[in-house]
């Protein structure tokens, strides 16, 4: 390739070109949700697939962005689990929405990396901002809030599990400060054995001794929530032992079957034993911005922390996890990234925020475009009524299992999520008998589901909420389930 | 608002709308990298400035688009500190392209999660399929490709820093297994006094009491590089301590003054004290694609783990750091995120990479389709050229620098950062005067830079690379640089 045909190529950002190839992209995208039910829901290639469509090394020269569209139809689209389709009920749901796409094209499109203030002032004070939008649509205590005046406030972070990282750091280096770095192996992390098993890998991420990890049981006479009774033995007996206990998690809406963990409860034993409560509501934090579910945040005034994430079910594009702390200082103490080269005026004068020593990484995305777009494209109404008709369709679907003797509701519906089974004849088979279920299901590639534990029982989780569930595909789905169940019981 | 209004509004994923609503939106982008170079490059606002033009909690009702861009307009722009304006020299650059830009589009389109194989083929093995062109690129040893089947491999995290936290908490276990864990606070982790401070803060995050972290000193007389005897007299003073070494950070290309410590010397001492070598390239790994410079990776292959960011020299849009390790499994032992609603039949092959095992987080973005789409349409000529087009930039500042004998260059230009300095009169006041003189080129708004020090002495670093950035801008700089000496001198 000739270097003239390289420097004639080589405009990488020109506004015309950006134009042009942009559209072509766009009929794309807008082609493939016009197409999305057609695909499986549920990829059916076999691993190692693409390696044997793809080249194994890069190309030389420049490609036209018709071939990899081209490509992107032939080799990765089969390959893909489609989260947007609606009859994805898998996991919880990763919201996509017009306003969540076009706030990430703005982020995108500006791409600057507020680290500091001074990077871009707009990125943090209207980061600042939200996060006080966000906290009052969810009623919390003026103590996370930055028109708090008490010292609190909120960031974006990417996930729950960074979140928990820099406040399961907070905690430590608290804890630490007390008792010398040379015990930190007498530090004591809790959570129950339904929170999400990102807590467990965050606690040994921080250097928490793995053994003093604690998931405490819960059981069917709880609904599967975490009892007060249960974490204060437990914090009694390390304390006893000599160990120290230090972190909570507390889930609003926990992964396996939406459990509720009593905040209130739980969070007057972490009070007592000075320990650093944090509320992990990440898919069910959506839910609370309706004063009707509001109660379930009851208690949170007791929380060092509270996060939950946008990105779930909120209309918000990957990636958006909200985190408030009462004491950012705390924060800070441990995440500081202080150099000579970030040093400036701004900062020195600490009025203002350096997000930078609020989460993992230096660098960060401008997430706050892309929710400030969501929460004024949608209103707190929009977002409201999208919470609510997944939660409505979920009592739909309830129905309708609670109608067929031949299944049953496993634990109460809590939000949008049902878990579910096929009633065994003999209980010894339910296992065995539900995971064929599962498979006969998602092999039609007209449904996504999977399944989870519950107190030893095999069940089939169906979470609804994805932007493009409406009642048909529920009422088709559970047609669905009822014909595969016909045939696992026939065979 | 009456539901049915509500109703009516609320299609949230409506391709058409998509199309509409999308097609403003990039209008709008269009419109501000044709004015980019108008806005002051260093926004000017002051702290505070947002809280007083935006409503302090959500509209509860649906805002339409043009609102929300005019307020972007006005109140938003403002307060950017413009990364993709031609005259921002400031850190480094983080490059946006129009390629990077649409690969961001169908990553944010299609949303998909692909933690696990099965969450989305095509997503991880795309990323495994890149990992190795990128590594090949780069010609790293066989050792850190899937394809070499040594058991190496790569994978795309969000920045250096998780690249950091996987691999020091990998490293840590393995010295932990050897130790037990009650012996945390014997590990030392080792860098340079030029070495990114996210490293600190990072061993900090892992665990690592604060002070076994070693900040090695460098001098001139390496050109601020890494000295192996250095390292190897630090080692061996903390083993007759009772220490135990865990971690050297190598890096190509500080962010200070762009120094390469030695990787070969460094990784021989690494070696014969049983330590994780991880070579942080994050800035300066781009050039290495470059035959000319590849050198500078010279002795890599005693490395257990490196990383790059394409997001900052390599034309992808934030974010995107590459991360190759040769024993992916210490990765799995530390990070392995398992509960039953992540097992199925794939994992449980141990066929499949499921890469939330070699990740902080569980959730990811499909951030291979954007690195697929740069590469592709760039081709490897093309990235080639844009990062030659930088460092023959860089070259031509620095011999306009070396040309006026009222300046000096400070330490000599690496790849395409310049670190300079007006000389002063009295050394003693150097530091001051090229403060002053920082301050009134910023305060102009026509070109950010920042200063560092480099052995205590203040330095203005112009960092070239910037996608729009072309020769008219840096010799305008540089006229401005010169008119604000005069200036600053006189008074």
């Amino acid at each position: 390739m000739g270097s003239s045909r390289i420097v004639e190529m080589m405009q990488p950002l020109q506004p015309d070109d950006l134009l042009t190839q942009s559209h072509v992209v766009l009929d794309f995208i807008v082609d493939y949700y016009k197409n999305i039910e057609n695909y499986p829901v549920q990829s059916q290639v076999e691993p190692g697939y693409l390696r044997k469509r793809i080249p194994d090394s890069a190309p030389y020269s420049s490609e036209p962005i018709e071939a990899i569209l081209q490509d992107i139809s032939n080799d990765i689209i089969p390959g893909l689990t489609h989260w947007q389709s609606p009859n994805f009920f898998a996991y919880f749901q990763a919201n996509a929405s017009n306003p969540g796409f076009i706030g990430e094209m703005l982020c995108t499109g500006f791409n600057v990396v507020g680290f500091s203030w001074i990077a871009s002032p707009a990125a943090t004070e209207l980061e600042s901002i939200l996060m006080d939008w966000m906290g009052k649509m969810l009623k919390l205590p003026s103590a996370f809030l930055f028109s708090g005046n008490e010292g609190g406030g909120g960031v974006l972070h990417g996930s729950t599990c960074e979140a928990a990282v820099c406040t399961m750091a907070a905690a430590r280096d608290i804890a630490l400060n007390k008792i010398g770095w040379d015990n930190i192996s007498k530090l004591v992390v809790y959570a129950s054995d339904q929170t999400h098993s990102t807590f467990q890998k965050v606690s040994k991420i921080v250097g928490i001794k793995p053994s003093n990890f604690r998931l405490l049981p819960t059981s069917t006479a709880t609904g599967f929530a975490l009892s007060p009774d249960v974490v204060h033995m437990a914090m009694k007996d390390d304390v006893a032992s000599g160990l120290v206990p230090m972190y909570l998690c507390a889930t609003v809406g926990t992964t396996g079957c939406c459990a509720v963990d009593p905040i209130e409860g739980v969070g007057l034993v972490a009070k007592e034993y000075g320990v650093w409560l944090h509320v992990d509501a990440a898919y069910a934090g959506s839910a609370c911005i309706c004063p009707e579910f509001r109660h379930y945040l009851d208690g949170v005034e007791l929380a060092n922390s509270v996060s939950f994430n946008p990105h779930k079910w909120l209309l918000t594009n990957m990636d958006c996890c909200c985190l408030w702390v009462k004491s950012p200082n705390s924060l800070q103490d441990s995440l500081s990234n202080n150099a000579e080269y970030l040093s400036n005026n701004a900062s020195e004068t600490k009025g203002v925020i350096d997000y930078k020593d609020w989460q993992v990484a230096l660098s960060r995305r401008f997430r706050a475009m892309k929710l400030w777009v969501v929460i004024r494209r949608f209103g707190v109404a929009g977002l409201r009524y999208h919470v609510r008709s997944g939660i409505m369709m979920a009592e739909h679907f309830e129905g309708l299992v609670g109608a067929d003797p031949r299944f049953e509701v496993v634990v109460p519906r809590s939000f949008s999520l049902v878990c579910f089974r096929l009633k065994p004849k003999v209980e010894a088979d339910g296992n065995e008998l539900n995971r064929k279920l599962l498979e006969a299901i998602n092999s039609t590639g007209r449904a996504f589901l999977i399944h989870t534990l519950i107190g030893g029982i095999y069940v089939l989780r169906l979470a609804i909420g994805g932007t493009l569930t409406e009642l048909r595909h529920i009422n088709a789905t559970w047609k669905l389930i009822q014909d595969k169940a016909d045939l696992v019981e026939a065979s």
